[in-house]
């Protein structure tokens, strides 16, 4: 922690700051610049809040240098992470793709959905049981009836599936139904439901929240690897931004930064990170080739029948269509998509990107 | 519901669209402009989502008319609601001021600063005992200890408490201890949440999200009161900006806007809007001119020592002051702080603000 | 400047770094912590861009400690800047208030509105006669006819007059007719622009960037400031953020923030932060509540005639009773508008606010 | 435009917004609806403000339907443009590399990095003679010298010339130099500017400012493209949002969205946009992924001696890398760099991208 001081600070609140250093256990460092003292706090065995130090007189500022998350850094693990998930490893060199409707609406529905999106080639199914939404008049999900009709969805068609979790008591029942958890993006910090997720020692998938900071995502991340679960994936879904072309901005940079400061597999959602069918295959060909470790995808037989979501659902066909293009974009990065062979491709050899960033 | 039609759209498309809408038990109306037709879905007896006609061959844009909520709304209730909290009336002429530190930290700690805040004119006594926490490894608050210091300075001071409730399965738990539930930025879309808050029929102060819309928010309310719990105090607390000069941006716009398009007692948190102590008192003065009905401040006596918030907390002292400033601007509203007779001030009447807007 | 390390940066690239920082005539000072290495770079005579150091190998991030800006911050002067402007005392304990269209349409249109905005207490007319416009299909200002005639308000009224300056070129010729140069939110980062409004001498009103920072504002600031011109205002006019309830986000922490960094007054223009009349004279409250210097304001005799903002511009009628309104929040902050006796308020004295802060 | 009545809006006020409809030559349409009427205005033969309903009595809303900008709207021209600038088609199949350093320092350092990024694959030298500057300290550009430096490089290497012009006086200088116009997000609502810009009939470079939205940089070129310029490009170029971990946030949807409303050529600077060297490569695939045009990147043969923005420069090495890999993310979407052979990549013909989603 870096404490700076006041152009006028006195040398007894400069005094002042060092004696609450060291009451903390840590040792003090000054610097004299021109203007101003600094003061280094260096050897935190433990975290040690700024505040203390920002309210006492003489400060203008309190830095902090070390990352507030340990377990999720790249610096405590140099490799990407992988784990196997319902027979996929994900964080390999393959693209794991998500797909399945918004809510589970019914059994036809559902087992249609679920094979028309393996047909096209995606590796998991995704539907929502339980839907947090932001009227209470809205359709809110068919609840364990829809987990049910996963399970079932799961036996027909072989894909593991992904569903959202929306608190801590729900967990365990949501867990005995599915492969992979989902944290949904206003839940990143339900903290209660973090520890419930931790313990539950599922795969989770964990959604950036509409406003969260690269930082942030990854301290929700630390909740859950600090239970001992390792299988976490991050998952940028759109940042909230002034700009309302789009229902989301993607923040397409969070996927080589939490690539650079984590080692945790990275996912794009570009159903709700642009909010529109319309843009759904070229942001999702964009999130490949920034080095995303796959895709979640909303996909619906008919669309303009969803119960939520429709606008951004797209119809299987264009989802195949999805599917071939990210192949290509895949290829063009030397990696596969889960269980398909790499289209010929001779010059990729030649351009194998560091995976890594 | 207004459906904009592309420029180019056939009039077949634009017949289904008008077929879908009679489907939904809904009149269509069509106008049919220079370049493009619009046509209305007028009738809707109960919500149709907007994302079966956005997809629709042939649709450019789908435009909501009707307000999403109805219980929040000023249409459904044209006075302000007034509400007994604890022996106060909040939502009335009266401005209600919360008090006390972030985190209850021990029995001393909290009495002390109960009795001062009492003494420079708090209504209200408010300390977190569970404490969402950013990172796993910072103090996550005393729990059901610190909900029982609560109850002890009560009965000491005689202020009512507030404190933040995280999940539904505690809600009864603080209900048993408090006055009112505070739900807290990051749960503001925490739905289970908000049913069991609703369901508690306590008095609730539900925080604006980080980067909730004013309509959100009023979403959020919604969900409460349509458990018939109508005692709901809404609370900006600052959003999240590109801004860092600030922890937060108060945005001081939502206090007029929430009180034209609601009839909700409206309250700001400069303590978190700002983050910093320096600028509490000024904000805190500008939400009571802009027409807020209450405060709620972070105070601590040895802010320096806080284990959690301190940046932005008030000595004792300097809520005192901020107290007396408040006082002088509440006056000049024709308003007084609760508790407290309004301070000689002749041209009053002459300018009586309408506390509607 | 502080350089930090990274946590696996070799002994070379420490070195590295510290012989960079003596070749820019700087003194390189270790902290040497648990994690890694800090760098201080002290004595800096003139600026040096951090990017030099940011782009070597083994560092990981530097961070500024000086402030960018040194004529505009309080450090330089430690009292709050006054200056005449067109006969007012600028910064002193008066209330400014700037009225008037947003453009000039006609010399009866703009003759009626200043003798009401002056009847009404205003001390500065405002009117646009170069204005920019989103769209070039939209009315671009009378120009130089328009200047004419708001030197002919002056005349008649008494008041002095502010208009916008749009290009460098531009710049005699509004500084021949009117009393104060305004610096639109485009603009604010238009370096020739504000080259030439130091070069001119004129006090200026320099409006904050839609997207600008604090730290922004204060440096263009010392763009017109470098030139020895110290007459400038600096107005907080709303940023773009998400929300779309009101056009822009009024900044209210911006006022004490730039109170507390500046010297210079501060003004705050509800019209534009709010976007929509019914908003204004609440957060014209609260900006001088918050310690604001000045207000400026939108006014029109028929809004609904108005040829560019209309919907934010206040009736006569209306301002008037603004102006009343924020007449008593003077008197409850100690201060009076310029002009105007204080109303009577004897408990002022007692509660006498640091109009620093 | 439609024009949506509050829910209590009288008979009268429903004429009266109807009278002024016809007032302004249009004609208006009722949709009464169950809560509210909403009024259709067509026949919008010249634009009319929104302002002079929204203050009525008993309007509630207005709400745009046209798109404010016609020429730039793929409405107005369905196929994507493509022009000649310098030898090149801009807006066909092939991507156009744009790259050279931030800013022009010297003529070895132009000419180094000239050659260095016309041998990896650029097909647009880029470099600032005129530099706009947050700080008045920061060194300003080489003015004409640079300009000369610049002309010389092209005359060298061959490549066309690209470079920014920061007021109307200055671009018959410019134009006298270079091949295409930069306009700087600083600039992009500078309207004195975007008119001579339009006027002087060089191709233009128009980035999007900072927190424009893709509405406004479409009105931003239609000021250009009104004065019979149409060798317009549009640059995406990050916006500003709360994100810290990056200088911008690249909004990656921004291409998908412009390429879908406007038939004008896309690039992205991702130099820019990210801020950063590390992330460059990894946005730039992105953005041709996603279906952009071209691209500008910033190189630096010593970035860490670089006057301005060396930390988001790439060294001319790994500007080669990222080239060729670009190479790779064209072939897949079935384009090829200019002035390159694809490289082999049989499967291509069947994924053929539509260039214009």
């Amino acid at each position: 922690m870096l404490i700076v001081m006041r152009g006028d600070a006195s040398q007894q609140e400069i005094t002042g700051v060092v004696s609450r250093i060291e009451e903390c256990g840590l040792n003090a460092h000054l610097i004299e610049g021109r203007e101003r003292v600094i003061i280094g706090a260096v050897g935190e065995a433990r975290p040690v809040g700024h505040d203390i130090f920002r309210i006492m007189p003489g400060v203008e500022q309190v830095m902090a240098i070390s990352r507030p998350y340990k377990l999720a850094s790249r610096e405590f693990c140099p490799e990407n992470s992988q784990f196997p998930v319902g027979g996929l490893t994900v964080g390999s060199n393959e693209i794991v793709i998500m797909a399945g409707p918004c809510s589970v609406e019914s059994r036809s529905q559902l087992l249609e959905v679920a094979q028309a999106v393996k047909e096209a080639g995606a590796n998991v199914l995704r539907g929502g049981a339980f839907k947090p939404r932001t009227s209470p008049y809205a359709f809110q999900g068919m609840g364990e009836a829809g987990l049910e009709l996963l399970a079932e969805a799961r036996e027909i068609t072989g894909l593991p599936v992904v569903t959202e979790v929306m608190s801590p008591e729900q967990t365990p029942l949501v867990a005995k139904y599915c492969d992979i958890l989902q944290i949904g993006a206003r839940n990143m910090q339900n903290f209660a439901l973090l520890h419930a997720a931790g313990a539950s020692q599922r795969p989770v998938l964990l959604k950036r929240g509409m406003s969260a900071t690269i930082e942030e995502l990854l301290m929700a991340a630390e909740y859950i690897l600090s239970h001992g679960n390792r299988r976490v994936m991050l998952c940028e879904r759109g940042i909230r931004t002034y700009e309302t072309a789009t229902r989301n901005t993607t923040d397409i940079n969070a996927i080589p930064v939490l690539k650079a400061h984590s080692h945790l597999p990275v996912f794009l959602d570009p159903s709700h990170s642009t909010g529109n069918w319309q843009y759904v295959a070229a942001v999702a060909r964009a999130g490949i080739a920034a080095g995303a470790d796959g895709l979640i995808i909303e996909v619906h037989a008919n669309p303009d029948q969803a119960l939520s979501d429709g606008a951004q659902s797209l119809k299987p066909e264009r989802f195949a269509e999805m599917v071939s293009q990210v192949r290509m974009i895949a290829a063009a990065m030397g990696r596969n998509l889960a269980g398909q062979a790499m289209p010929v491709f001779p010059a990729v050899q030649q351009v194998a990107l560091d995976a890594r960033m």
